[in-house]
């Protein structure tokens, strides 16, 4: 029997164009898009090891660290909490995941699968975890790695502790994973100066780079660790070791590892070189005055924040809770339909209870803030009035 | 200390066009490389979950398949045959891996790394395995798994009996693992019929997509017995349960899985429908008959292929003598620097004893076949040349 070819393919591709404010990906610039246009390149051809070491320079910028190991793993940000628990587990080592929302949740999934004993130290619903949950988990566990998002995109919190926590780890000969996918850009990280043994990041967040290509470094003390394993790292894809030669990390010579995107390096290198132009501190305080005004208007309009205390709330991906009575998909359609802007619902536990709203990148402005504050209200009041009627219709 | 923003980021990003004729990448259409310019998309969003549906036809269409579990793995090629093998193999399992170049090699790499016992079964250099040397492994090892490249672009080999190969995995009640990362496209493939249980292709090689993501099926009886497993596969990232509920293969709700990147869906989306435009008989044809005309014509040169028996050799990479005194990197340079040609050299085994031509996609044409022989000629004339030049201003 043939498959035929089929249909669909006959058809045009269709892509609209929309303005991204959900958790990610942002949209990407005019000048990012534009050079993913570029020919394909050979992943061994001068130009794009030469493209490979500029974004490596990019990433110790927006990692604020002169770490070696510092490189891309060719997949989605799922792909860097992979390799750097994959990199770092040996078979029976005590992993304790800081669980904020759901990241921790994942990563402890990804963790016992390489054969790690996992334990969690669980933060308050739409809290960040205090010194004493941390510090009592740590004597509890006494884990070999410890794992924390800075900022969790399911609730929208924000761990600002990382440089203590980082003193934490090592008083306990602890390696520090810090997940920055949704953080990196709307707070400040400095990888080396907190003592962070592996951090990665989305670049499709606040970068406004493509997704598939994400940004990862190893500290010595972690690479050092790894050159001594008993076993390989369980995934030949993820092992750091491998790619870093790649990268070029080691000063050894490049081997091939596999075909990276050239096109996603051109997309993330022009990503890269938008933030560096902008600079960090600038693209850092734009994001955070970005999202307290939203904060302001939200409040304005009667609605209310997620997570209560100012200090917690993550400036990047913002939490609102849905007013009572409100169906959020209703709303999130609404503004989808009529303006082509993404608000998002919940994710996890989240679920039905939040609107996400996402200011990143080419979205952290402040022409953006008051439009999504505009279309949020507008599409609240119009579904309320919708229900009203409803209603009326039934009596 | 603060890491400042990187020098290299302030200059423009340079990509020069190139023509590349080697192991692949192969050149994207403009149609393809236009597509990615399109604005990104959420990974969840309708229009998005219809570009995946579309995919999954494109590829159920170029692997003859009507499996249900038909889908893209978000990383390189190499990210399939992780996929393929994580997701078969259990701790202890015997898996068998048929060797004609360097893939084999590869993933048992990978296979040992997730527990698996492994063996090898290698055919003679240059040659496809023999019907004497799999039955005989087969008979030894007993194997759960058996992986084997159609295709390997290290030698240039084809392996042809993979239908014979099918009928024999049954018998031993094995799973069948087929790379067509070099081969799709340049030779047949009838997954159903071949009773093939995992397959894989490159997407930046016929196909003339971009790199990052990779076409990937698995028969119903695999997923039958993956579903069964007593374990996790030990990589979440490549849990083809999880990846199959995103991707809409098991009628369940589409649950998010990772961050795909809308951008190299795009290109993927556009390589296909060009591809199915032209149908797979024609583009098989086409490509076999660019490879007999590039195979003439090196004889016509008095160069000689690297594998000898005509049946054995892959029409998408051919694999052609460094003839003796002849450095192939010179060649390669030269064709590079004049001509902005890729001639590739050898890889692992072959490596400076073989060029490697890809004739792939957008460079499976009479036009370049002519015009890479042409040029492959100047570059050994002129090589040879400089070679004595240098000899006689010795003497």
């Amino acid at each position: 029997m043939e498959v035929p070819p089929p249909l669909v393919l006959k058809r045009h591709l269709y892509v609209p164009s929309k303005t991204l404010m959900g958790p990610g990906p942002s949209n990407c610039s005019h000048r990012v898009l534009e050079a993913m246009s570029n020919p394909v390149l050979g992943h061994m051809h001068p130009e794009c090891l030469q493209i490979m070491d500029e974004v490596k320079e990019g990433i110790k910028y927006i990692f604020q660290t002169l770490n070696d190991a510092t490189m891309c793993i060719s997949g989605a940000g799922h792909s860097g909490m992979e390799a750097a628990l994959c990199n770092l587990i040996q078979d029976g080592d005590v992993v304790l995941m800081g669980i904020t929302g759901v990241w921790g949740h994942r990563a402890g999934d990804m963790a016992r699968r390489y054969g790690a004993e996992v334990h969690y130290v669980e933060a308050s619903f739409g809290r960040a975890l205090s010194w004493e949950e941390l510090t009592f988990a740590f004597e509890a566990h006494r884990p070999q790695v410890f794992f924390i998002a800075q900022g969790d995109s399911s609730t929208g919190v924000i761990q600002q502790n990382i440089r203590e926590i980082g003193e934490l780890c090592r008083k306990y000969d602890c390696f520090l994973v810090v997940d920055t996918v949704a953080s990196l850009g709307g707070t400040e990280f400095l990888m080396d100066e907190w003592k962070v043994d592996v951090a990665y990041t989305g670049s499709q967040k606040t970068l406004g780079g493509p997704a598939g290509i994400t940004p990862i470094s190893f500290s010595k003390r972690a690479l050092t660790h790894i050159r001594k394993r008993k076993t390989k790292p369980k995934v030949y894809y993820f092992d750091i070791l491998l790619i870093g030669q790649y990268w070029g990390c080691y000063g050894t010579p490049r081997i091939y590892h596999h075909t990276i995107s050239s096109t996603l390096l051109y997309g993330l290198r022009e990503a890269l070189a938008h933030f560096c132009a902008l600079g960090l501190k600038a693209v850092v305080r734009r994001h955070q005055e970005c999202s307290k005004r939203l904060q302001l208007g939200i409040e304005e309009l009667g609605l209310e924040m997620f997570v209560q205390r100012e200090e917690e709330r993550l400036p990047t991906v913002n939490t609102i809770k849905v007013p009572f009575g409100v169906d959020w998909k209703k709303v999130a359609e609404y503004a989808m339909r009529k303006y082509s802007v993404e608000i998002s619902g919940g994710l996890g536990p989240t679920v039905e209870h939040v609107f996400r709203i996402g200011l990143m990148g080419e979205n952290a402005t402040v022409e953006r803030v008051d439009m999504v504050l505009s279309i949020l209200n507008e599409a609240i009041q119009s579904i309320k009035l919708k229900a009203v009627k409803t209603e009326r219709s039934k009596i």
